[in-house]
Formats: C-alpha cells, structure tokens, sequence
C-alpha cells in the first residue's frame, strides 16, 4: 500500500530510488506565510550528503535541491512544496552481480519477497538515500518550530564502545539531575556551580561548544576526545573490512506542555514510529528508556517544583525544566520521562535515542543464498559507509521535527476557548 | 485532535476513562465470515483483569464484555463490532484528594496543559483501564491471524533485576543460534540436541510448558524458578511501599515473508508505535535491539541459508528461521534482525521487547505541586499495582496482533498478481 | 475495510444494525471545555425518531441517548465521546421470509457480494437506524459551531412534485438576489423591502416562521401550504403501496471565509462526499448545482461588491452575503457559488442540495431473485417510511454540521501567524 | 491541512502551479509488477493538453510527462511513482493587473482570506492546470483496471442546451432499458433490435463509433450531430465574449459486485467527492441522479433478475446489466441506480454525471473589487476556455478510475476467504 507519506495536517510523501533518476519529497499542509529558499534546504541536506570525510561512502553526489512548487515570492503559499534531488553519481554497475542475490542484513530478500521483483541498484527504494525526502521535509519543519521557539537537535551519542562523555552532551551538561539516569553507563558528571548557567541552564560557552561538535566533527559527536578515538575505531573496522553500530540521541527544547494525544498518537509513539522508520534503527528509547525497567518508582518518578519557591536554594536543579508558559511556575526536579507524560509534553526537554546496526554493507566475503535458494559466498564491492550514524543523525532530527511540528499542529484546537480564539468574530 | 484509532484496513476505537460509566472498542474492518463469541474475547479480558493474584491491584472488576454489534449468528459480518465492557468497582472517593494535585509520573499535569482542565478520578482517559478496549480489540485480530497460521505470544522476560533463564525463554529455547544475542544479558544456554525438538525447532514439551507458565504464572514469566524470585522481589518492593519495572518481549511465529510497507509503514515502525503507546512503556527493541549499537557488521548480518542444502549438517540451526512458503527453502542461520529487513518481515520469528516504568502510584510520600503551583507533600491511597508488566503483557500481545493483521490486510494487493487473483472472473 | 469513520481531527465512528441490541457513535477529537449533556443529542435525535406522524414508519423507538464516556461534571474533556442508543422495537421476524430473497432498490443482494453473507433483519448495517449514530455526533458538531457563531439548517425542498415557495425558504426569503438561480424552478419571487430586513438580510419573524415550519411540519417544510399538499400527495401514495422522492436543502450561515483545503479537501467535496453517503441520495448540488450546466459565464459570475459603497444604493442586495470579518467590508452581489469558490469558503451562505430516492420498500408485489438466482415474486411486509426525505433532513443537518467543523479544525492553522498566535509565549 | 493526496491504499499526491516550474504526482501504492511506460501516461495527458482546437485555451504546452521513480525496467515497483510535467508557456505578465483584484468566479479572494496572500499568477494551485497530476495518476490507475477487465469511460453529455442524442450515448446505446430514465431529457431512443447487439448487449460498431466519437471530437460529444452544433453554439459565445457551462457523464464496465464499504466509505460518496473536487464541478449524480426525486418507488426499484430464465424472451433487456461472476446469473432488468446500491456494486454499470459552471474568465468587462476593497471594473486578458467541460472529461474518468481502484483495493480482503486463498500456505 502507500506507505511513503506521513504526518496529518503536516504530511510529507517521498519518493526515489538510489539509482533512479532523482529523489524528492512533497511537503504538504506547511502554514502560509513563513519565509523559504533552497538554502534553508540546503544546509540540512549537506549535513547528510557522502564523500564529505573518511567515514562515509565515496560516492560523490552534490544532492542540490530545487523547489518546484509552493513558494511564492519568497514565502510558502499554503499548497504543496515539491523539493527534488537529481541523482549524480550512480555506478549502477557495481550492483550487477547483486541482482540475483540476496545481502544479508539488506531487504533484497523482503522485497522481492513482497512485490515478486525489485531495482536491485544500490538497494532501491530501501537505499540510505531515501531519507533524502525526509531530510529536505525536516528542513522546512525546523523552520517552522524555530518561529514558535522550538528547537530540535540530534547528535551522536556512542560508536560501537566510544560513548561521548556525559559532561560534554548537551543533555547531559544542560540538565545535571536528569543525565545521570538517561544515560545507560552510569558516569555521574560533577554538577555545573550556576553562575556557569545562563537562563535556559546552559553556559552560552557550552552550548556554542555543543552545537559547534555535533555540526562539524566528522562523527557529529560532540566531543571532540570522544570524535577522536571514535574516528580511531572506525579506522580499524575499515581495515577490517568491518562496520559498526552506534547510538544517536535528540533532544527538543522549547516545546511547550500539552502536544499530543492520548492513547494511540501519543507523542512518544508518534516518535517512536518516526524514529524506527529510519533504516538500520533496531531500537528506541524515551527519556531514561531501557533503564526504567530495573528501577523502583521512588527513583523514576520526576518530582513536580514550583519553579520561584525552589529557585532560591537550588537553581541549577529546576531550571531547565521549567515550563512556564503552560501552566504557571511549574517544573520537574528531574526529567527521566525524557518531557512527556501519558503521551503528552510536559514542558521539559524531549530526550530520544536509537540505536543502529552496523552497515550491512561488508568488503569480508559473506555467507547467502541467491534468488534460486542456493547457497553461495558474497562479496560486496562499492562504496559504503563504515557506519551509519553520522550520516542519520540529521535524519533523527528532521523526523523528529516533523513528528513534533504535527502534533503542534493537529492538537491546536484541542481546547474550546483555542478555537475561539482563532475564529473570534 | 481524534487520537484514540489505530490501524488502516483493520481498525480499532477506543472509548472510556477508569471511573466513567463504561468502556469500550469498535472493532471496524474485520473480514466477514469468521466465527466470534464473546468468550473467544473474554479469555483475553481474564488475562488482564485486576485483582486475581497479590502483584496487581485489588480493585474488583469482573470486566465482562458484551458483544453489541458486528456479529450475526455467530459470525463476523465485516462491519463494526462495538464491545462493552462496564465499570463496576469505580470508588471515585479514592481520588478527592488528587483532584487538585498533579502525581509525578501520570498524566495529570499534561492532560491540564493540553485540554485545561481533566477527570481526576483513577487517571480518567490516561488510566491503565483504557487498555480494555486494546485487549478486547487483539483478542478478535489474534482470532483471524489464528486462521492465517500466525501465532503472537507475549510473556515478561524480566521484573526489576530478575530476568528470566534465556533457556526457558520461547525465543530462546526455540532458536538457539539468535537467542545468545538477543538478550541483553550474556548468558548462553547450552543448545538443545536436534532430537529435542520438533519440526518448528522446538520441543513439544517446552512449547507447552512455556505456554502454560506465562499463561498462569502470577507474573507471566514462563519460568517457574524466575516467578518465584521475582514473586519475592515484588514482595519487598510493596513492604518498602515503592513500585518496580521489568521488561516484556512478544513473538510472532509463522509470518509470511513480505508484511510490512517500505519507509514509514513499516512493519517495525508501526509496532514501535503500537508498543510505546501502552502506557509506561518508555523503550521498544526489535530483534537484538540495543546491543546492536556496539555491534560489528560481520556478528550482526544475519547469513541467508538454504534449508535443504544445510538441513543434513545443522538441523537446528536454520529450520527455526525458514520462510519455506514465501519463497520456496530459504532461511537464516540466525535472526538478530528479529525478522524484520527493510521493514518486511523476512519469515523468521518477530522478536520485539518493551520496557517499563515502575508503577508511578507509590505510597511513599512524595514531592509534588498543586494546580496553583504551590509545593505539597503527597501521599497516594487507592489501590495500584506494584508492577505494571504482568497486566500489560496482554495488552504488548494484542496491540501486536493488531498491528502485524492490518500490516497484512494493507498489503494483501501488493502485487499485481495477487489482485488479479482475488478479481479473476 | 474500516468505513465507518468519518473526519479527520473531529472523527465520528459508528456502528449498529438496525435489529442489533443498540447503535452508537465514537465522537473523538471533539474539543475540550464545551457543555455537553444528553439533552442536547436527543433534542436532535427526536427529530429523526420514527412513528412521530401519519409519514413515518410505525416502529416504535424511544431512542434514548446515553453518554458513557468524554464528558466530566458537564463538559466535554477532549476524550472519545462514547454515545449509545439502545434499540427496542425490533421485529425481526418481519424479515424471516426476506433472509434468502433480495428486495429491489435495497442493499441485500451487494451486501451478499461483497461479505459473502448478510444480516438479513431490517436491513442490517444498511438500515436507515444506521443514521442514529451520525445524528447523535452531529448534533454536538452543531453545538460547537453554535459556540463559533456558524449555524447549519436543513429543510424539506420538495416530495414528489410538491415543491416549497421559493419565498417561503430560508435561502429564498433571506437572499432575494441569490434566490432566484439556486431553486432550478423558475420560480421568482418579489424582493423584500430593505425596511422588513434585519441586519442579516432577514426579517425576524420570517426567520422565526422558517424555523418553526421546518422543525415542526411533518414533511419538514418551511412553509406550510406545500407542507399540507405533500400531506395529501403522500396520504395517495400509501393508499398505492407506493413511496415517493423528494428534495432535501442545507444551509450554512456565518461561516468565515477561508474554510476547506484545495485540490481533494475541497469543502464542498468533502460535503458531496457527506451527503452521498447518506442512503438512498442519489444528487448532491451546491449552489446553483444542475443549473450551472445551462448557464452562461456573464449570467452565473457572482460580482465581488463593497459593502460600504454599495449599501447606499442598494442595501439588501449585498447585505446577506457580506464576509464582513475575513477581509473587510467585502461581499457578493448574488449566491450563485453556494458560498464556495475554488472548495474555500467565500463568506457566503454555504447552499446544498440532496436528491433522495423513495424509498425502496413498498408494499405492492415486486418481481425479483432468491439467493439461488430463481425470479420469484415479493410483497415486503413490515413498517416502512412512505418517504425518506423529512427524517433524513435532520441526517443532513447532522453530516453538514461535521463536515464544516472537521473543516475548521483541520484548517485552523492555514497561516503561520495563526499557529503562533496559538503558541504564542 | 495537507490536501492534495487522495486515496487510501492507492494513494496520489499532486503538486503544482499554473507558473511554477513545473506541476506532478505522487502515485504510492500501485500494485508491482505491471507493464509502464510514459506513452501508458501521455495518452491521457494529451487528451486534457490545451491548444488542440478551437474551443480550448491558445496557451502553448507540450505537456510532456517523465516517469522519475517507481518503475523498473518497463514494470511498476510497487514503490512511489512520480511523475512531473514541466511548465513551458507562463505568460505571468498577463496576470500583473490581476494581482490585486479578485476575478469573480475564481478561488482569488478565497485564497487570500485562507493563506493570506496567494500566488496570483493563472490562479496557482486553484488554476486547471492542477489536473495534470490527476490525470497522469489516472492513466495508471486505468492500466491496472483494464488488467482486472474493468473499464471507465468518460464523454460529454451537453454543452450550454445542446445535448447528444440518447441513442448516440454509450449508456444509452448499450443499455436501452436504462436509458431512457438516466437522462434528465425525456427523449426516448427507439430500442435497438437483438440483431444489432453483441454480447454485451452493444453493437460493435456503435461500440466503436462511440468510443471513436468522445475522443476525437473536440466537444468529446460521440455524437457528430451534437458535436456539430455545440462548436457553433460555442464560437456564438466566444464572439459574445462570454462562456458556457455544461455535462459530462462516465460510465464504468465490468466491475464486479461487491465494490465500495458500507457508511462513510461507499463507493459512490467517494466518487462524489472525487469529482466534486474537479474544479467547476457543482453537481454530482448517480444514476438517473436528481430525477429520483420526482419518482415514485415502483417506478426507480430496479428488479433484479436471473439471466438465464428470462434471456429466452427478452434477452437485450437484461444482458447489459449481468453481474454474472459475483454471484451467479443474477441481473437487473433496469439500472436506475447506476450500479451501486447501499454503496456497493452491484455488477451494473456505474453511472456518473457531472454538472460544469461557465469559465469564470470572460472577456467581457465584470464587477468586482480589489483587495481594499475597492470596487473596480475589471477586463479579463490572457487565454481562457470557453467552456471547460471537454478538456475536464478526462479528469473525470482519471478520478472515477482512481476512486474504482482504491475502492478495490481496501475491498479486497471484506471475507475471510479472500483473506486465506492470498496467504494460503
């Protein structure tokens, strides 16, 4: 069936193949009105574009994108925004000898299972390069949460055994009493004294810092030690003619208490959903995730506070869940819900992890069988990530920033008085 | 906005809050023909029904459904089924004192933001009662997947620290080579000899025993000596007046290669909503799911295997995983996938795990605020489980068979062959 | 597949057979904060009861509302509205010797095609009680307009050949300019004097006489010569066996311009879908409808006017189509869209036409099949409606009344200053 | 909200202005494995391509279609199939002084009190061109039909008072017995005698003439005579600088009975929404449509009979109508319902008519205002048609065909049955 759209009032459906022409996606129900050109576009895609260092594939495609519809003097019109990629680079050749068999840990088999034949070029429909639509659409959500003071930011969190120090995360510096819990090693950071914090909790050096990393080192860690052995690690797979796994977190920081719904769109389901969508994601957590599961809840629950009655003696704590807006001074003294509660936001930051596979893609020969059954040794030539999770990380934000966006969107009305006021004679 | 449909072709409503008058689903899309009474229901209702052993709740609720439309003389007719069930042990009292207050861990700060003011009575909309609705829906897709040869089955795998022996495990014991990895604990058991077991790779006597214990064991571990540890564990947790987590793990057996949609349908996408939108779920894993992230290419890539060509030297080892129908004798020497590739299920075994919070309802004293934002000591009466997974077990196994039906529902006609042969004249 | 939903963010969902133990309606996604009680649904409810006068069937049903779910100490709470209707007066041994024959006009013999079996009894699914459930969540949609300033009022147009005074119309008396093209009768009438017109364009006791006639004549016309000549029309086609046809009108009034999606979420293809999908509907217009088709461009271009420098010279022209609100002081000169350009809403009032067929049961002997394709002859016993059209006026008014607000909903974020206007800090 | 997708498994999304760069379809979920290539998509296309005659617009557009993803080496994927139409011949300064008034007629002021300000140029999104998208997606939806031995037929029915001869129609040639009544012209045809009938009750040359006629004349009329009177009414109004409206009609073969869902999702309120959702559209009907309403219900019950009792004596009667697959030898002797009865097939064939407004644009001088307000005198330039119907005919059996498809589709597994023989073991 179609299963190439999603999102309600915010929906986006992509398209393209890794060897087909082009690539793009449809962006329909963006608000009118807001400001868009390709280079907003632009920046997001070439965060996920290859050949850009050691760790991603050689394959060379600059990934320019047009906008072909839906803007309008500089300004989304209401209607569809049709974005497209042309494909560049493609060597279709390399997969020739792929065409009859099945690589492990790939949806050759599934596919042809499902549909009866497949475009075995490069994986087809279920190549990396499918997230291109995605990324493009995340683009244009992210401008628009940044108009409503919505921030969205994914980052690597660990490569095989390299974890990024707790301290240096923009979760964990930001929010001291949350971190030590939503991260699955058990590394306690020493506490930030809070003259080093600035309204939203965070030294403006440290978030500089955090967001200068995870946009810039070729792992998009952000910490520069950990980039630095993780670069080593991946150095060694490659010699190996290995890949490996990693682990990718977001966060949204801004977000104000009461987007989404209960019981089935959840916003943590709704997430879940976004997030597992993306290839190579075996599992996803929210807030402290598979932690919870080992805890009491006199340990798990998240204190409310009063944000004015408790700032005085302890700042650092509450500050940066404060909800404001929302309902008045309230906060949580700690955040391992990762800011939603029965599906809902609480106001405080949205923590989200996946975990990812390591590419499927190896130079050792492999052990499969063809479309006829029989079993054969595979070796896989050209050209492959080591790993995938640099390359998806921006991935994890602009689905998150879609999920997010629609659920702002299709529960603005979800009080009386809000639909009032909207239709106010 | 309307949050309370799931599913496309097969689609399910539930209506109903934890002290309201009723509760209750509409069952829409079912094919027509298949034979429903209201035990084939009800069997599934008993299973999370409170009050039947000293680890859940003690409120006393028969929860007997009743079949309102949708069935004629003891047949689906394939429009809607409306079930009811009726609240009978509603002391509404129990939550005066909450009315004002927002308790950490639940919905009530987050149900105010979002609609501006909510049922305090027992959670309302937000309470574990909601998933009524869900059981009563699984029940009847488990029924139609029965007939197609697909089997769900869901158990706990673990209770704060107390896992389960992965030799006891359906999984584990059934599939010796994928079991080692796909828990997240290390343990190895010891592979069972091909004369233990029968066709589907598993011996007789284990399927039963495993069926029998997670199906009558207070905390649905199909582990005798497991329960029993955790049966004491849960015991300490209730003297010290806290709540504990745990994890369950749900599998689905004879699948046909192909169920699932490229990119956002999913079939493991669509699960992880399904999953993390049960309450107190706050992580899902497919297959391996987290230890995939520290994983190499070459351990993880699950080989393709032909099952006549290895069945003479390695029975075990890939009969558990072969797809046989789909695609005449392929299998795989192990399933780290959780038999899920590009988001189609591969014919081998769906493997997905939840984990959950600790019941948030403690009767410790705890920090909180009220709805004036003024800090308050609370104290929880009521009657809660102190521990959410053996009640939800039921609830993971339904919203899974929900889930993997609509998913072959929506893809019935995904080649054209299959459509011609539904229409041939 | 699932078709009993209907909506996007305010979602209905029904379910019922005719001779079933009750019919009810899922209202999810309706906004929280508004007042709601069991009167308001039955006030609407009563209006399609049947055994009310000499034209309606004699079943007997009470048809008492019962809300189980999504209301709290009076007000809704944004949580499904679960209502149910239990039925009474089922006869269905009326429909023993129907259970193998297929009666002309009805849906049996398709039923038996497409399910493979029916519920026989009164028609099951298909059955004219299926329209409690969408009465019943119309008439909250109704209420939540009412708080938005749009009303929806459907009446009678014609039974048979017995059509109303245009004058006598709500859309006639109202909007003298528009009048005149809407009916496809050539029927003028004179214009008011600006003198006997309020503020709307309306005198006040013509709208009140409007009002009562449609809500309180038998036939639901708004006038009560044509009332008393479909009366007696009607009375003869019962002393026939026979049934009649008949027209059934909507109209949408202080609806801001702006409402409804482009391209297939246009309004009005959202109410054509509405309105076809209540049975035995066979036309849907909007505006001029049918006419249109014979027009020229010059005759049927409704002109844009200002309201201020027209009003002067001719105020009762302009006066009832003035959008006022959503772009100034502008109007149209005449109705002709029905208050739809482009599937946007101009400001206009919004104009539908129904077309229903007579109903099929009749009690003459009719030549039709068995099962087994035999040709027998059929004389249908029980309690029918000589006519479908005054009870389904409130069907109309109920499906209309959805379709606007679920259109409100979806588009309340059309532009991005309303999205943040909403999430303003 | 997104508006421009349409369908459920067979889903669509168009994108695209009249002066953007280009205009498109997505078209997600077309079943794999199916023989397409760009002349399939072309033919439909250059059937709706402006300038080919004397009665459509001046303006100059190849109209070229390229396939981008979704097919692979000569077959669809089962993967979205986009499709993009450059945009060659904008002549945006044509519409510079439309820029601030609203065109009467046209989506102008709509838009702008929807979005806030719109794209002015042609009319955007709102402009005719839109149907490009639908149009390419509907020749694909008409292939898969035709593999399924379904197919759908569209013509023009009048233009202006100028209507074919009934015995010229497809429906009315074909199928005597209904044609008389699905016209809302009373004039009769003479039937046709046995002799000249084929086994669909058509002969093959009438077949063929007709099928010659819609789609070579330049009125689309398959009737020479009409077609023929119709240019001269139209070039009457082109020298009177004005417009025409008219009626189009589309008819649908070989579908089987069992087709379309109960309640909200019956076929024929999807087809009304399909193609109420046409631009200009203001009236849908179904069978003999708005004539039912004046009927008598002896007179518009069709009898269902058995073919082969009754073939001996009046054979041409009923063969038209035969359901024959579906369930045995059971047809109708008339077809007023136009094949769908409580929204179902019913194996007859599917009628449709559809009632076309004038071209908004004329040259003549209008009234109307700008966007102060202020009222202006207003001459329209550029290149119009003068009447839309024939160019529209197209797009009206591309949504019948899409609507047709999706309705089979999400039908496919109603029984158990058809559910088990696809994933029989």
């Amino acid at each position: 069936m179609a299963g190439s759209s999603f999102g309600t009032i915010f929906k986006i459906t992509t398209w393209g193949e890794s060897h087909g022409k082009a690539l793009g996606v449809i962006v329909d129900g963006c608000p009118a009105g807001m400001e868009l050109c390709e280079e907003d576009i632009q920046a997001f895609l070439d965060r996920r574009k290859p050949g850009t260092s050691a760790v991603t594939t050689q394959r060379k495609e600059s990934d320019r994108v047009e906008i072909l519809s839906g803007v309008f003097e500089g300004k989304t019109t209401g209607t569809p925004i049709s974005l497209i990629v042309r494909n560049e680079s493609q060597i279709s050749s390399d997969y020739d000898e792929l065409k009859e068999c099945y690589r492990p840990g790939h949806a050759d088999f599934t596919f042809d299972a499902k549909y009866g034949f497949r475009d075995h070029r490069g994986g087809g429909r279920s190549s990396g390069r499918e997230t291109i639509g995605r990324v493009a659409a995340g683009a244009i959500a992210a401008k628009v949460l940044e108009s409503l003071g919505v921030s969205v930011k994914a980052y690597t969190k660990s490569i095989g055994p390299i974890s990024i120090d707790p301290s240096m995360s923009g979760i964990c510096t930001a929010r001291p009493n949350t971190s030590r819990q939503c991260s699955s090693s058990a590394v306690d950071s020493a506490p930030l004294s809070s003259s080093e914090l600035d309204d939203s909790g965070l030294t403006m050096s440290t978030q500089d810092t955090f967001d200068k990393l995870r946009l810039t080192t070729p792992t998009c860690m952000p910490d520069a030690a950990a980039n630095e052995a993780a670069m080593a690690y991946l150095q060694k797979a490659r010699e190996d003619q290995d890949s490996v796994g990693g682990c990718m977190e977001c966060i949204v920081d801004g977000l104000p208490a009461g987007i989404g719904d209960p019981v089935f769109e959840k916003l943590d389901a709704n997430l879940a959903k976004a997030i597992m969508s993306i290839g190579a994601v075996k599992a996803v957590e929210i807030g402290d995730g598979v932690a919870v599961s080992t805890r009491k809840g006199s340990e798990n629950n998240d204190s409310f506070v009063s944000v004015t009655d408790s700032s005085a003696t302890n700042p650092s704590e509450i500050s940066s869940d404060t909800i404001g807006k929302a309902l008045g001074a309230i906060g949580k003294a700690t955040n391992h819900a990762g800011g939603i509660l029965g599906g809902i936001s609480d106001g405080s930051q949205i923590v989200i992890r996946a975990h990812v596979k390591p590419t499927p893609s190896i130079y050792q020969p492999q052990r499969t069988v063809n479309q006829k059954g029989e079993e054969i040794e595979l070796q896989i030539k050209g050209r492959h990530d080591p790993v995938i999770v640099p390359r998806a990380v921006v991935v994890m934000e602009c689905m998150t920033a879609i999920t997010v966006l629609d659920a702002m969107l299709v529960g603005a009305t979800s009080k009386l008085e809000s639909l009032q006021k909207l239709y106010e004679k």
